[in-house]
């Protein structure tokens, strides 16, 4: 029973048609009708008109957008724990060649317009100082808090403000979509680029970038090429983002991984490190109870403990977990 | 009736098989039981030890390639129309962070080792010119021309003379295998790395970056990930590489894409533009004949004109071309 | 006797005069008093509004301004023998993060509209193949050719109608200048970035990057720093290029220069590979006739023979170039 | 009376001969007999062999030396108010190829083994996290502080017991020689490189960086011809740092500085926020206090206030402070 990680679920069913009805002749790279659909499709689902690009990896689609709103001398905030900082191996310094990742404290992986007033405000406005160019949120944040439509909002008037370029690191947008409720546009008001998660969603290997200035995407054309991210059979890439997009699975599978989430928060009370709004859960954790729950073949990521708790984990849900296991893991908790 | 692009191929029903097999729930990134197998299936094919990893694309894997093998400020040696230089969006300039790629002419787009000597004999050793480190191959060429076992050997023996470090770019290494009959490791001997094409042979999305220096891979695993080249579901691009690895399926199928290109080359005759040793022919072609094949509901890319020539073409033979209509196209061209 | 080159020349008394007058205490890197100054004495020298930076190199100028005019994914037309692409040791590439150079040929190191047109005009305005953003002329040329007024315009006129930047090498502009006559201005009309070189022409360690759009100086200004070349005694780099700036120094500097060349020049005859128009003399000259000159203590660098000449030699002319060794080189090229 | 800056100083008398006398012809770049004897100077200085090479600024001494030390997926440990990281424009980010900067807390300025220790366990050792390759040190600190020899001993032992190789920036290395009174070598054991400053200490427009393994400057003088930093007239780079080492100018200047600013923190008492070891005093200043010292023709930097305290300066002294002028500054200060 595992709950490591939403990467390593399976593939959706209708990903897997939509696949094997790509494979058809079709023109190459990104010239293919599938791919030719995808600015309708993003333009519909958010209200505005926007264009959209596949690419293989998160890490590739946030590098790309930084890349295109923050100039190699310039700089780009972020939260201090955000996936663009600690886990993409550097890449955001190689796509914007050399630009600097500015980094903000905040509860649960979040920023807020005065921790990034405070991390600016002292910068020199001379040649000497790096100076902040953009900003990339996560929504959902890595510790799977979601920002609410007030709170994008004023993240983006102080961005628009300060002259910042917005960037939304969206691995798990759909599952803050699915949380708030709410028109997926109201979850990143004011970016000018999303990075739109469907591996983790049900997808094989495709992500969506999405730029809501459309001059954006010509000059970013350029760069997934020169970044070896077009692939020749882009065709399988568009077929499995137009899948998840344009008949609301997306939504649906971000639904049934939140609410399994839920389920298995409700069993944690005190255990919880923080709320639980997407589809990960961190939990206190003792050595012995994670044995324990390891013993019973829950499997899932140790965390560093925070100070005062002796161990912490993390569980995350995914669109096909399973509801037995959920339930079984649940009452497990509850057991400890 | 396409001729267009091997690119445009449909995937082979192994490597379908093998995705779908791949589908069950394993270790994220390339952490997967089928991942984990690359090295081994590619040093059983190349009787070597070497490691192997998986990337989207052949422009990937070459300049991930080129970084390992070519300082930012040194030079890598290629053909004037070999693909790195030509068609890859200028990403050897972005992976290796500014190395030069110094052009060499030759008939068919290959090299020779007098070729590279004239190239770099009147470059000063000193630090103001840029001084070459590595020589990249096509096997087989733009031109659909193989290099012969000894052309490879003197080439890497020129390579190991003059401290270059050798890639082989394979798009269609298979091809030129299947043209030599000769053993893989033949066909690339002296590379550090080979570029080992799948997608134009069957694939859907994966090629295979292969290293004859184990030591090399270990430092593209960083490459690779800072890339966004790293795909959170590995295990379907590792199943498609092992798929037509494993039990010699790149062969057969590069075999069936050359001697359906064998059958057009021989209804051309004087038109042939250079010799046909893999899957693609470049014939002379004009105007008029070009559109009268088209009418016959023949589809191919036109090319420019040599001189003396009133037009050309590139037809490219795949896996699955029909044999029904690489019959139909050979006698269209007899026919004209 | 030392021809070999005017980067070995003395530094002007004038300039001399100016650094001593420098060393008072003031604002350190560029905030001080003679810093100010260049923007206002270039814009008097040009008869235009422009901003001017001091930085050390000819190749650092030359570097920041490609990198402010060529995107990293983008590529730079210039001469294949442009000291750009020859003699930099690859810094356009460092500075442009990876932009690409488009060699052109032509007499002289000459380009014109033609052979810029034939080079461009079958690049495929696709992702696949990087796009021309900028070109790169150099006045006088590498082989001491000088652009006539009216061949700036028809290139800058090209540049313009292909959407290109124009970027002119000025290492040796004032020698051009001298040559045509001209206003400066008409020197390089169009460009949006002119490298004015100071070293050869009586500096010690100061060139301009004059900007005739101020725009690219507020950006330049970050990537100097960045790059290591916002001195922090800037005031020492400022007077040099003041000095040979403010009382037209420079011009009657490259004059003297001038004369001097074509003195020698006139004793070449048919020995001369290339009308001298500036500073520098390109003849043909035997080896043994280079050891008969060498034998009478005259220095100079031998050159690579073009076909059809047993040997070559560049000759290089100064500002301050002795007048009694400049008649008597003279003397002993007639005499060979 | 300035206190500003030493950047703003004066250029020593004996620079001045050096550069007088660096004014006849000779080979031009670093094949002139003044960069010649760089090397030798240096390794008498630190009693090893070592290699040296003049470059314009400590941004690029540092920056050349970091790209040499880590790869550019790889991490630079530094203080969070380092030079590097705080005012250098970014320029590691530009020369490691997108390095990162790792940042770690400690009291004046001043990194420990168990600070950096406690930067780097958590990393973990896989591909999505940059890894350290390399430590920069400042000595003396940005605040003035000195490492003793034990001290950077044992963060030497760390930086080896990691594979992290070590780099110095020295911009005041000459202060803190001065302050321990040491032989150089031990400020400053186990290096790889060391920025080693001059321009602050009485040098007009050249710094050295120093490298204790002679293979690197083999690399870096590509890299820094590649940077634009190869000056064509190096003669005079040479003559300066020449004369500032070769007969202990550099150790002489350091001690006057010292001393001046030891007389100044003498009056300082309880206002100091840092001990003074080398030529930068920092205090608490309430902005009424400031304005009285102003008021007497005091000039200097307000520096951010710590918590607690109504304001701050910087106070520097230099080479040439005036007696009489640090004299006063001492008396003003004690009258508050």
């Amino acid at each position: 029973m595992r709950f490591f990680s939403d990467n390593a679920a399976s593939v959706h069913p209708k990903v897997w048609e939509a696949l094997k009805a790509a494979d058809a002749p079709d023109a190459a790279y990104d010239g293919d009708a599938l791919s030719a659909r995808l600015d309708e499709a993003f333009s519909a689902l958010f209200g505005v008109e926007c264009a959209a690009l596949w690419v293989a990896t998160g890490t590739a689609a946030n590098s790309l957008a930084l890349a295109a709103l923050c100039p190699p001398h310039g700089g780009v905030l972020c939260h201090r724990e955000a996936h663009i900082e600690v886990d993409e191996g550097g890449a955001p310094g190689f796509y914007t060649h050399g630009a600097k990742l500015m980094l903000v404290d905040g509860e649960g992986a979040k920023v807020t317009p005065e921790a990034l007033a405070a991390a600016i405000d002292p910068i020199r406005p001379d040649v000497h100082q790096v100076q902040p160019h953009a900003l990339s949120l996560t929504q959902a944040t890595e510790y799977g808090r979601v920002y609410a439509p007030g709170e994008i909002a004023s993240l983006a008037d102080f961005a628009q403000e300060r002259g910042l370029s917005l960037h939304v690191d969206g691995a798990r947008f759909a599952n803050a979509v699915a949380h708030l409720g709410c028109a997926p546009f109201e979850a990143c008001r004011g970016a000018a680029a999303l990075s739109f998660g469907c591996v983790k969603n049900g997808g094989m290997s495709a992500e969506a970038l999405v730029l809501f200035d459309p001059a954006l995407a010509d000059l970013i054309k350029y760069r997934r090429k020169r970044a070896g991210h077009l692939q020749s059979k882009g065709r399988f890439a568009a077929a499995q983002v137009l899948a998840l997009i344009e008949r609301g699975l997306w939504l649906a599978n971000a639904r049934a991984a939140n609410a399994a989430a839920q389920e298995i928060a409700a069993a944690c009370g005190e255990r919880l490190l923080h709320p639980v709004e997407a589809n990960e859960i961190f939990v206190s954790l003792a050595p012995e109870e994670a044995s324990a729950l390891r013993g019973q073949s829950f499997d899932f990521y140790d965390w560093p403990a925070p100070p005062g708790h002796a161990g912490a984990a993390r569980l995350v849900t995914s669109w096909n977990s399973d509801p037995g296991d959920v339930g079984k893991l649940a009452a497990a908790i509850r057991g400890l």
